[in-house]
């Protein structure tokens, strides 16, 4: 029988919520409904216990695992499945580098550390790897702050046969992918793209955020579709009664033989964290294989779950 | 300098109107909007020349093509180009099999016999590949009456050297190929599909038919789609207004991580004629490339572009 | 403190489903989400009891109502909230004429009899109004058989002090009242109506019936826009996985100064036996009203409230 | 035979664009299409005569009018119709208000004065009020400025026997008009609204100006939806190649009885020029018959064209 997988996480939000409830679900139900590899190298989805988390949050630290994912500003879902007790209490987390040997101390029995706390503090989740890499657990980025793209602590991963996956986790499905898939439609079957555009709305404190910093997101956006030269992004919208979903609207404009109209409109509803846990379900398990086989460094299967990936511009 | 491809056409419906047109409008412009490959064995789009037409009803016989085109049931838009007259009169199509020879005689200095007019009688498609066979000029077949996928009618026209190209157009651009693409994304993402549908609405003559004779199309639309089980497809309705355009609401209801729901709604808009003519502009120069290089028969590069090619159960 | 509504049912259909969860769900919460008039001379959403049960299916028959109205074809969602069992056992239902007097008896003690049955059948939805009649009863009819337009009857039930409330339903909030919203909006603001079409899908028995059955269904739907000319009402669709729920797309083309083009497209998601229980729920608070004052025959205000009251063609 | 009404504008933006061009449309064609109201106090659409315009982009001055209302930033369409010069070169507008006397020089021979400049410059708004009154023009302000809202302005009209309509256009048809008809219409049928959006996108400079000033606009445009505690007004979006296009998205979600769901999509798609322009004619008609008839100040029939008229808070 296979080992269960112990993983640590950093960040207590929605995204959490998603990873925590639907381990409890699927380990219920069986089920591979919304699953999109239900083995990676022998390990199921159910394989997955989360045995510390961190947070820095006065209101989480403490919690039961199993009771903070559910305080605000968190707003994704109860998923319809029991929710027994993790046992396991938020922890205080990093809130400056030197607190490196602390966390370590706390992640020994981990084999995965998932970092999955806000984007935009690069130290922090540089400190975080350090001390994965200290207590030998492996460590996933999911924020776009360069981790796994600085070669330096590849190297240092690598070295000491610990993976490092990241960075930036591209969603199991969401407007760019939905999106790209459209522009990549049209070319290929000969049509010319005039003009397109997506609308983002969603309910989450992410979305929050972003919309105080709109024009990095903005960028990243454009960045992720093909074709960009006639796609506009228009500025994300922060509507708290959506809650964890997102509502994106999408127009292609297009033209075909003769030069006629060709047009396409598209909503499309999603939880946003949903599709972030059904990527992270597979990096850690991509990441626990690594470590229990002795690979270090970024692993080959694992890029196509990154937007960011080693090699890519920091 | 390559000689210029002389076809015929039978039917002057709507397809032969985006077709005459669209060959003058890319012939003036230069411009390659809506081609999906500019060359085919040399030959570009502009590389064609309609040089005869056949048709029954009596308002279009002894016309010039470029008016007969413009003429009731037919309402493809007028594309904004220069059309000058072909010099090419309407002539009377087929209506029994014992005329195959005079259309044979018709057919002297023509390459190819575009086969374009509506689906259902499959005894005059036959006459008319007769009838090309016997004048030594490539085939094509754009609708679901069996042609090519008669093993008899494939073997005689390879023993000739004669292409035989069908059965059964599929659009550059339609209903189905979208509707299958994002069927095939969500699996691809790992999404679970709980129900789809989709609705056609158009104002064609060729919609009109179909709307009273319902089951065929739509049990063919559901052939046409992967993952059938949980898609289900609405009549088709006529509504005059919309011409030659088509409308079509798509809707796919799936489930992603933790079983949380994604949802995405379509609206495709698109001229059916213009994906014909597309598609035919494709099958004509493969057909004339082959034809002059001595190969008959069906030709593996138009596989992709027909709905049933040589194989598929009649 | 007001005496309770004695409500009698024909037909255990969706619609009947509706009104009876309703029922225990507002008498429970107390809530008034989704009421459009709270009170009616006095009587409250919760103050009406349904009191007896006909129908013809063998399953239902004998059965306790709320186990009844969750049979198939049944497919009305379960409300959230308790549904204790009525005490009120399916009665077997008329199948002709000659059981005017079982059903007469089997009133007693009922004030209204809502005849949500169907249509189709008027010499059905006639015998009901008879037996209502003999017994005392006021009678409504949601279907569009002719009853209350009947002259003769109406005159019956008006000299007995009667209510007849009828006929046919107008949903609280359906298709019909939504386009006419929209071109009603148009007109008001001076845009000019170039096309509109409507399209309708739904997964109840009542839809399977009308798509059997399509072109009464789309000559009452034209008849009840305005503005009909440049309005296409689509073909039904019948898709089950939708269940209760009603989708339509709506659209509508216009032009507005200086000619310039203006659209709308609306898509549509409604359960329509609660639109039809949300208008039920009103029309059996007016007809027991009327009967408590001794006032027989049509309610004005009822009026609003239907499609084909008395004086409309039949 | 009626004298026609001499109209000066100021501003040669894309409502002008509209205006102008539409006037030359109707006068050929005898269209009354998208015309609210055809006849205002004896003045048809086509009684209407541009005889001056004051614009302060260099390249517009002293330019045709006809030709310079296709000069950038404007980008609404040219219409279909034959646009002869009209013989009126743009004058210098005043840039500060010591030019009153200029402009009222300039006035001279016209009846009215539309003032159709960008918001958010009172000052010259009212030395324009100023030039009007001076030259005994009739004054309409279509800016959120405060002008007919300042009493002691339109004593001063109203004590000299000239009009004064004001303040701020609402649009013949936009996201508000359609917004609120759809709030409204739930609120009717008895619905109970959970919750709603709108997002606005569009590629006029008008448009651009608001994404820069975005929250001025969000509030203006809650202020105009009734029942705004459940609804959300997204960021205006900027999207160059809509040009004078305005796209929008509204989601209604609503419940019906028994506290089922209700959903509502709509995508607007329409030329905000042409909906000022639609409202302008019928100002101008209004004020020149006041004018005409000696009645000085506000208008009751302009009431209802206009956001903030007098009364409304500054």
């Amino acid at each position: 029988m296979i080992e269960r997988v112990r993983v640590a996480v950093v960040g207590v939000g929605n995204n959490t919520s998603a990873l925590v409830q639907g381990l409890a679900l699927y380990r219920q139900s069986g089920s591979l409904v919304g699953i999109r590899r239900p083995m990676i190298h022998g390990l199921g989805v159910g394989d997955i216990d989360v045995v510390a988390a961190f947070a820095t949050s006065e209101e989480k630290i403490g919690r039961d695992l199993t009771e903070a994912i559910f305080l605000a500003p968190n707003n994704f879902p109860r998923l319809d499945c029991d929710l027994p007790r993790a046992g396991v209490p938020v922890t205080k987390g990093l809130v400056d580098a030197g607190e490196v040997q602390r966390v370590a101390t706390a992640l020994v029995g981990a084999e995965v550390l998932l970092y999955s706390a806000p984007s935009g503090r690069p130290e922090i989740a540089q400190a975080y790897a350090a001390a994965a890499h200290t207590a030998g657990v492996a460590f996933i980025n999911t924020t776009s702050d360069p981790v796994a793209r600085d070669p330096r602590l590849l190297d240092s991963f690598e070295a000491a046969g610990l993976p490092l996956l990241g960075d930036d986790l591209a969603s199991q499905f969401g407007t760019s992918v939905l999106h790209n898939a459209l522009l990549r439609l049209l070319k290929e079957r000969g049509l010319t793209l005039v003009s397109s555009y997506q609308v983002n709305l969603g309910g989450t404190e992410d979305f929050r955020n972003l919309v105080e910093n709109p024009n990095t997101k903005k960028q990243s956006k454009l960045n992720a579709l093909s074709g960009a030269d006639s796609v506009e992004v228009a500025p994300l919208g922060y509507l708290p009664h959506l809650a964890s979903q997102k509502v994106a609207h999408l127009n292609l404009e297009a033209q075909g033989w003769g030069e006629t109209a060709v047009s396409l409109d598209v909503k499309l509803k999603v939880h946003d964290p949903s599709g972030a846990a059904g990527v992270n379900i597979d990096l850690i398990r991509i990441a626990a294989s690594a470590l229990r086989n002795g690979r270090g460094g970024h692993c080959a299967d694992a890029t196509s779950l990154l937007k960011s990936p080693p090699g890519t511009a920091i």
